[in-house]
């Protein structure tokens, strides 16, 4: 069969089409933003600090921006991701301590009564960490996340935790890193939880994963060099923390910050009060019919001195129901 | 005045010159290195791992290096440079402190008795570090060591104490970022101390320095947030504390080590005991004319441990003496 030729005139447009959609594809990277404020805002910041000519230029090494995890670049609701986790494994490993059908916070998680769970307090909930984080090798913790992320799914929307990711967050991670940025993770969450998926979710390599950490001790086992995690507390990177982080990991003050709740404020703060140019972002949860609509006393992510405070601080709040385009890569 | 206009054949003389002179270079990444199994040892591995059809190819983004600093990039003797930099310091500060007359360590470090002030023991270089290194933001204290460090001078050689690195290694590092490593420095100094220095010296950016850290804290003072450094220690990233700072700050393992004491005993042991191409690398100090000799026994820089299970465990035992051309940068 002779295959069909196309005209010279229809190959032309073919080319014109095709360039146009290639200039419309260059002009807009952030394709899942709305046109507005807060996407104006991002794209002449990023055009600002990249311009070497302009006086806002800032030089490659300098551009590092720091993102928030959990309601920042995946969503935290119900609860946070790694609370589910922690809930998961409690129930795995309750047959090995038949002593937490007796004991909270272990029985109420194990009855599925988060309630009287929470009641043990902050001291509950460090031992759930603690029972559940501690006590493996460093490998043996990244494997069994690993594995639990692969089956362990979203209980309103059905879909793994690594695709309940914010599509135009992934698009602005990418925008950032194409104009010459670093882009950092600087979560509460557990680095070695976020450093399993971070990687091939956000593009976010493990040295660029910055988060709260329990201690670990290096030992020598058959021969055979292992990390072990122990049951204490190093360091909690969250509110004032974040900012102590950044300086620990880091050593050097970001230009840009992403955030969504209270917990991110300082380091909101310590990135945008520091001379030249700065961005700061705040994500507002506020469109329940695609995610969840929370902001002031939500016991998760409470944003209320972000909202009272951001704009005359220069921040951008972004409103996911009307900047978002779309909020997670699987919708239609 | 006319230019006297060379002939072709001189021309293509000079042309030819050059591109040899450039083959040599590029044949050469290592000038300051001595032929021999250490340069080859070296050479080797960077081919080996950088050769995308052969079996220990290495993607660029795990071709991680790690180096200790002090004896290693450069010299720890007479005393670590961190030492001097307390012991200038403590004088510094002696005014306002009119009790360290009577007091040891200080006592000792201001009548220039090193001896009775290191009897005060560990808990006595404690006191000392914490009085120096703490109390202020982490913005004067980077400005004093950035003072210091450029007044300072090496007692023996008269030098900067920056001038007192090691060309060998300064090539070392640049030849591995050329061929798409990542450097890092894991270091028993203080995190902050070095990164005042690593990127200007080394080529090494702060994100990319880990050391020994004491605690901060965020404030904001006068509407204006600093973070200020607490006398309480952190971590202390010597030792078998390497692998875990490696492991806390890089989140993974690297396939290059490079050590001169038995502190970096379990870094080296940690890289190298993983599977695939590893390189472990010891700076051995047998050199007393260009810098010191010493190895067993010395109590700054102690290497005993390396030299006896280094070479059964495959790493390369480096002799300053017969290795290096050239030991520091100033050499004619």
């Amino acid at each position: 069969m002779k295959a069909k030729l196309m005209s010279p005139a229809a190959w032309l447009l073919a080319i014109v089409l095709a360039c146009a959609a290639t200039a419309v594809r260059a002009q807009d990277p952030l394709p899942s933003w709305n046109d507005g404020h807060a996407k104006s805002r991002v794209v002449a910041f990023v055009a600002a600090v990249t311009d070497k000519a302009g006086k806002d230029f800032v030089p490659p090494a300098e551009r590092i921006a720091v993102f928030d995890n959990d309601g920042t670049l995946w969503s935290e609701q119900p609860v946070y991701v790694q609370l589910a986790f922690v809930v998961d494994r409690v129930k795995a490993l309750a047959p090995q301590h038949p002593e937490w059908k007796q004991q909270q916070p272990f029985k109420g998680v194990l009855e599925g009564d988060l309630k009287a769970a929470a009641a043990a307090g902050e001291k509950g909930l460090l031992q759930l960490m603690m029972a559940t984080h501690a006590g493996m090798t460093t490998d043996e913790f990244a494997r069994t996340v690993t594995d639990w992320l692969a089956t362990a799914r979203h209980p309103r929307f059905g879909r793994a935790y690594t695709e309940m990711v914010y599509q135009p967050m992934l698009e602005l991670l990418a925008y950032l890193r194409e104009n010459g940025f670093k882009t950092y993770i600087v979560s509460g969450g557990g680095v070695e939880f976020m450093r399993t998926f971070a990687g091939q979710r956000y593009g976010v390599p493990p040295e660029r994963v910055v988060g709260s950490t329990i201690r670990t001790r290096y030992e020598v086992r058959d021969g055979k060099p292992v990390i072990v995690r122990l049951p204490e507390v190093d360091f909690i990177d969250d509110g004032p923390g974040k900012p102590v982080g950044i300086h620990k990991f880091i050593g050097r003050r970001p230009i840009a910050a992403f955030g969504n709740s209270d917990g991110d404020f300082e380091m909101l703060e310590w990135v945008t009060s520091a001379p030249g140019p700065r961005l700061g972002l705040i994500v507002h949860h506020d469109d329940a019919a695609r995610e969840a609509a929370y902001d002031r006393g939500s016991p998760i992510g409470r944003l209320e001195r972000g909202l009272d405070e951001g704009p005359r601080r220069g921040w951008t709040i972004v409103s996911m129901k009307n900047d978002w385009k779309k909020v997670f890569p699987f919708e239609p």
